[in-house]
This record gives C-alpha cells, structure tokens and sequence, in this order.
C-alpha cells in the first residue's frame, strides 16, 4: 500500500509524508491521537491531525525548547513542563545534573501511555523509573493556580492555540506562571512560525509583556512544523538570555546536544526583519 | 479545478501547493522550465520540477545570497552572478549604490526572457533598461575562465548540483572563481540544505577549502526549499564574514530588507550542531 500523510499548513500548502503503517490511531477526551511510521522521518505523533513530533526532528524542538532557559538561569533546580506529554522536553531537562526535580504536567493521560509505549527514544525518562521526575496528568492552568515562588523554570510545550492549549496563549495564564516562579524564575513557551502566524505571535508576545519585564523571542528550524521556521518566547523575571548567558558553562556542558550549542544559543535570538516586525512592541 | 502542485524533497517526503493555473511551461535546451500561480506562495518557478523561487519566499533566498558578501567586502564595485536568470539577485545587488556594474551569466536565456515576462518584481534589473546591469547567456564556467583579477564578489546562485549546475559544485570550479577574484574578493555559493544533504556539503566544503584561505557556512530559512533550513558557502580571500564585519555600514545600509539585518548577519553563521558536523574540517 502507497500510503502518504499529508498535514495542511494552511488552506493552500502542506507537507507530505510516505506512511508504512498506522501504530496507533484513537480518540482521548481530549484530542484524536494517532502514531504512524513514516519512511523519512521515523515514528511520527498527531494530535487532532497536526504532527506534534517526529523521531528524526524532535531533536531540535526539544533541545531548544530546554537549553535555552536552563543554561541561562545560572542554577536552575525545580523544572515545571506543561504539555510536553512526548516526555522529549524532560528527557533534556534530565542531562542537567543540577536540576533536582523536573514535574510533567500534561492534561492527556494517552499522550504519555502512548508516548511510553511507541516512543521511546522520547519518552525514556517519565516512565516511572526516575526519581527526579513527577508526572501530574492534570490541567496545566489547575495545576499551577495551586503553586506559588515553586520553579525555577517553567516550560510551556504546548499545541497549537487551537483546542485545549487555548489558555495557554492568555494574559491570564502568564500572570499564574509569573506567580508560580521564584523571583528570578524564566518561562519558555512555543510560539508558532513567524512565517504563518504573525497575528497569534504579536497578540501572544503583547500579553506576555503586560506581565515579564524581559520578554524575547528566538528562532529554530523545524523541518516538519508550518514554514520549517518555528519560535520560542523567553520570558524572564531578571536573567536576559543575551546579556546574562554564561557561554563557558554551555560550551563546558558536558552532554551533547545535536541542535544547541553555545554559539547558536546567541544566533537564535537574531531575527530576521519580518520576525522583528511580528513582535515589535 | 483543485489543481496541486507536489514537490518531492526526498523519495519520501515532499511540500504540496495549491495551485491556481500554469503560466507557462516548456522545455530549453538545459531544462523544464515551469511557471505556475499558487494561492499560498505567489508565482512560482520550477526547474525539472524543483521549486527554484516564489514570489512569497524569495525575499530570503536574494537577501541571503546578497547582502552578507556586499556588506563584509568594504567597497564591493563589480559584482558578478552566475546562474540566478530570475534576476533576483541582481534585484538585491542593485541596492548598493557603490556598485558599479553587475553582471548576470546564465545558461538558460527561456529563464531571463520568461522571468521579465512572468516574474518582473524579480527581473525588474534585468531588463535591459539599467546601465550598470550587463546580461551573458553562457556557460558560467565558460564565462569565467575568461576573467581574471576582475570581480569583487561572485554569487553562485545555481541550481542543485544535478543537471546543469553539476560543475559548480566542484574544485576546479572554485580554482576559477578564486582567479577571476580581485585579491580581496568574495565568493557566495548556494550549499543545499544541511538536513538533507550533508554528503554533499562535506564535498562541496571540502573542495572551496583546497582552494580558499577562508570558508564559512551560514544558514538562512526557506520554506519552500527541502527542509526549510537552507545554507550558503561564504569563500573569501582577505575578509572574514563576522570578524571584518562591519555592523554600522549594514545597520546604516538605507534600504529595506524583509530578511536580512546586521544582527541576522552575524546570527546566520551561528550554526546548529549537526551543521557544523557536516562540514567539520
């Protein structure tokens, strides 16, 4: 059987993918979850349709959705994911010896069972077996309009705007994250392809503005995700991710990181215009 | 007609434009040459069906292609382009007062003639109405075993080493360029994408570094290109690409680029890991 995956990145243009087969397809309370083999890019996971990961590219959503952040607060311990049930994010977070507690809050109980059973190579650190890592299966905003002065770094791994992520991209929710981080805590979130969503990026980076004092965005490039061009806002109560990064400890990082590294953990903040302008205050 | 436009980027993966209709096609000497009308990107050329420009897109690939050797060498006068009949680059050159003359050496006349007829916010340059723009249809490699000691810069705006553009990819190539170089002078060459094509940029890197003293990759984004992560070579006899970068002349540059900036400049050759592995001396 020739079977292609084809996701629209909008109306008019999308990616394609040669499938082999279907290793799980089926609906959570939340979202229809489906995991194929693709030939190109490995096993490859859709929520509601749009490819959340891929075993050949994940590695550069997840190096730059943690690296960032934790090599910028200068001794990062109390690690907050939401969403991120892939468990890729906590896999990074665990490469940091200093991190003593990583906690996944996602609110879809078959992402994580899903993601433990096919894959693996991402989800090897929340199956239970690490002590460091707690997993909340709960809402992300319930969960921490309960926490207060808790992290260090909280990471938003969320979907898109769309859904139950919705929340997520609100003056609101940022106001409840300020809150839950120390006083030099950093927030990362996702924040979409400045080629495709330049209205969800300024109406994000505006609200989160109204709450950070440093707010900044920076670039990776993700091969599967709308444009291949994606972004990530770095919100920050004191460290600046330029100013205050401590290269020697990032070149001295002692793990290997295929995407990151010292050098481009600078270049990702330089914007091209159009991106500059999307966000421009 | 719901008519759609499938590249493929490798055998198993590819991008999927709508289209609206074909505005041209026909067969040269060298190639299949397309140009159809899609919703999402614009018009859109094709070479042997791989997507060369759009009109939405192509701001990146000609701001990436110009700018970093016109704003590093510090008084570029004669520039030379070989390939690039969409007139593109030639477009971007000319935004640069100090540039004397500008030539255009392509193979393939039906590109220029049908890309002042159907693309002209790129051939806007090459029509013939700008004094300091000359046109050669030749052979790029034919034209430059011609020169010597003539240019400033040379962009190699080809195609995929496949095809015509095969001899562009190789050392006595690069031996020619370097002598029809000034002694300070530059060479950009388009080097294919580093997700895909890593075989590739080991050779073709290995091959400018038997010849020039100075060699540099950096990255820019294209969504309509394999894997959205595009590269270009940087060869220089005498100025490096960041430490002789003069960031005020390019911030103080007087025209608009959508794409490039001086910060971007010094960004593009921050490179992520598995690139610089790629092309790791």
């Amino acid at each position: 059987m020739d079977l292609w995956y084809t996701e629209k990145h909008s109306e008019n243009v999308g990616i394609t993918l040669k499938a082999t087969r279907s290793l799980f397809s089926g609906k959570s309370e939340f979202q229809q979850l489906d995991i194929l083999e693709t030939v190109e890019y490995g096993r490859m996971m859709l929520l509601d349709g749009l490819v959340m990961v891929t075993e050949r590219d994940e590695f550069v959503y997840h190096d730059m959705i943690t690296h960032p952040a934790l090599f910028t607060h200068p001794a990062p311990k109390k690690v907050l994911v939401i969403g991120g049930g892939d468990g890729g994010t906590i896999r990074e977070i665990m490469k940091h010896p200093g991190v003593e507690l990583a906690v996944l809050c996602e609110i879809d109980g078959l992402v994580i069972e899903k993601s433990i059973e096919l894959l693996p190579s991402m989800a090897c650190e929340i199956d239970g077996r690490n002590p460091r890592v707690k997993l909340h299966v709960d809402d992300g905003i319930a969960y921490i309009r309960e926490h207060r002065d808790q992290f260090d770094v909280i990471l938003v791994d969320s979907t898109d705007p769309i859904g139950p992520a919705v929340g997520l991209f609100e003056e609101d929710f940022y106001r409840l994250v300020f809150a839950a981080l120390k006083e030099d805590g950093i927030m990362v979130a996702q924040s979409e392809s400045p080629f495709y969503h330049a209205e969800i990026q300024k109406s994000m980076y505006g609200n989160l503005r109204q709450v950070f004092p440093i707010v900044e965005m920076y670039q990776a490039f993700i091969p599967t995700y709308p444009s291949g061009l994606w972004s990530f806002a770095f919100a920050s109560k004191k460290y600046h991710p330029v100013r205050d990064f401590d290269r020697a400890r990032a070149k001295n990082r002692g793990f290997y990181t295929k995407y990151y590294n010292e050098e481009l953990h600078l270049g990702a903040f330089m914007l091209p215009t159009f991106a500059r302008e999307n966000i421009a205050g």
